[in-house]
């Protein structure tokens, strides 16, 4: 099997962004704005949006079952008050709950945070509680930077954050770190934004000590964990410098990396410098990078292709394919089980 | 010949940091602050600061030239005002253009600029005139966030920084992108926001076409580009997504990638994945990493190690050591052909 880890429904009908820019219009006085019940999305669009999309380059690449959550720059953290930011995290998690429903065997869950800057993370509980045990969701997408490119809250290391690890270790979940969209004009979002957030998550994982207080939490840190792999000696020096223990004691029981890194040599290096065992695969289809890369004649996100081209031996590959993400995501795991496979 | 194009000097004696600490607790109040003319060092104390640490590494590894600039994370723009970065700036100068007057054919300098948050960049034409003309340095240091972490100003490409940009094409010399320390908790200094505003200043370079108005500008990326190699066909997708022009042609003319990457893999990456004439040598020592690496039994950022061990040729070889940067820092290549080299 091979299990993508990391793809969001960026594809869905115009009127999801519709019913989102008439919220957004209606912010400062909400009773004029939409009601989740007037987004009026049938099965047959949401089928079609995902077979001419996802699920066509998944039966082109082989790709199984994709871990599917929502849209992650439209997440948008920073519109708002927490109300927006609940009312359309219920929607968009409800619209992959049911891209789900219509191809179980193809599509898994995973939730968007109704996260708000300044706001208490414990008020995402009940989203988390309804995804996971209502629509079978098998993880989070947590947001270490809400506030959308101001980054100013605390680092993930702090207490701060802790009723939500408390909850994810309660119902055996990981989180994926992913940031949204970038309202500072320094940081382009999927170019710089995105991996930037990444190197940031783990620096900050590795200046603290979370995992103590946490030994069974579990976080993917996407985009081939930014600029980490590369800079691998730099994050050893630092630790030693900090005098933390070693990166694969400290860090590596609870940190995985995918492989949405768009040309050979980047995966080559993640699969070289990174243990088998932290490498998840993943495309983030259809995402950042949509485009054939001229060089290749493929696209930039079929990732696949590098995975299969890596100097990797058949029980690597199973591990980075399947094996690493039942592992990560149990909850995956006894679904496919459920399913017999 | 192998020249560094990345040193800081952060081994400066303790009176430096004590005229910092003076200046800084007499921010509201600077008449009570010290005076330039309070900070006493004597050139043996200057010889002694370098000669036990980095010109002691130099000689131990084999490099030749380094280009020496003040300590990045002590230019802390981010503290007081223009006032507060100008006399700052002034003294660190000073005291680089000191250490190469000392070892000129080991050291030469690289300008701080007097940046501070919000004040126009014109502001700091003259601190670049003084330090080229007069102390015969050969770059600057550029800082994209002189707000320290909080990433205020405009992005790059705004005419916001044209002044310096112009200033830089009529001295032809070169700068370096680098912040300095981090305020911003989420960002620990040298472990993320380094890297990130590697990533972010190559990032708002692609988004815009400052090239077309600068087409003799160069800027020289540190700490290997940040995530830019790695995610290379990430960097190629976008800019096909975004209709520029490949990425040789848009900004590999005017954008170089140092060698502080500080193990193998990084190494082979960056000039397998980089054209050869966009590599420079560079060590960045003594800075952030100052460890031995338990694997290798050497520092971490002895990256001449790696360059020795990369599948290149020995004209590629002299390129990195020397070629590029005499050609990226043509007041370098004067000033070593004075001294008939």
């Amino acid at each position: 099997m091979i299990i993508d880890c990391h793809g969001h429904y960026t594809t869905a009908p115009q009127a999801l962004e519709d019913w989102r820019n008439a919220q957004v219009a209606a912010l400062g006085n909400p009773s004029a704005g939409p009601k989740p019940s007037d987004l009026k999305i049938s099965d047959d669009e949401l089928r079609e949006s995902v077979e001419t999309n996802q699920l066509r380059l998944m039966n082109e690449r082989g790709l199984d079952m994709t871990i599917f959550s929502p849209r992650a720059s439209f997440m948008a953290h920073h519109i708002g008050d927490f109300e927006t930011s609940s009312t359309w995290a219920a929607i968009c998690n409800e619209l992959c709950y049911r891209v789900a429903q219509l191809f179980p065997d193809r599509f898994i869950g995973a939730a968007m945070l109704p996260q708000s800057p300044g706001v208490d993370p414990k008020s995402c509980i009940p989203e988390i509680e309804r995804c996971i045990n209502e629509y079978g969701f098998v993880g989070i997408n947590l947001n270490p930077d809400p506030s959308g490119g101001h980054w100013k809250e605390p680092p993930l290391t702090d207490r701060h954050w802790y009723p939500i690890y408390e909850k994810m270790v309660e119902l055996d979940i990981p989180a994926m770190i992913h940031v949204s969209t970038s309202c500072n004009a320094c940081f382009h979002s999927t170019g710089a934004h995105y991996l930037n957030a990444d190197t940031t998550a783990f620096m900050q994982l590795l200046q603290g000590d979370l995992f103590k207080d946490f030994p069974e939490l579990r976080f993917v840190i996407p985009h081939g964990g930014g600029a980490v792999p590369y800079h691998w000696g730099r994050f050893r020096g630092l630790a030693d410098m900090m005098k933390k223990p070693m990166l694969d004691q400290h860090l590596m029981n609870n940190i995985y990396f995918d492989t949405c890194v768009y040309h050979q040599p980047g995966i080559d290096l993640l699969t070289d410098v990174i243990d088998t065992k932290n490498v998840l695969f993943a495309s983030e289809m259809i995402g950042a990078v949509r485009g054939i890369d001229p060089q290749t004649g493929h696209y930039f996100d079929d990732t696949k292709r590098y995975i299969e081209a890596a100097d990797l031996t058949d029980d690597q590959r199973y591990q980075i394919y399947e094996g690493n993400a039942r592992r990560v995501f149990p909850c995956l795991d006894a679904t496919l089980k459920k399913q017999g496979r």
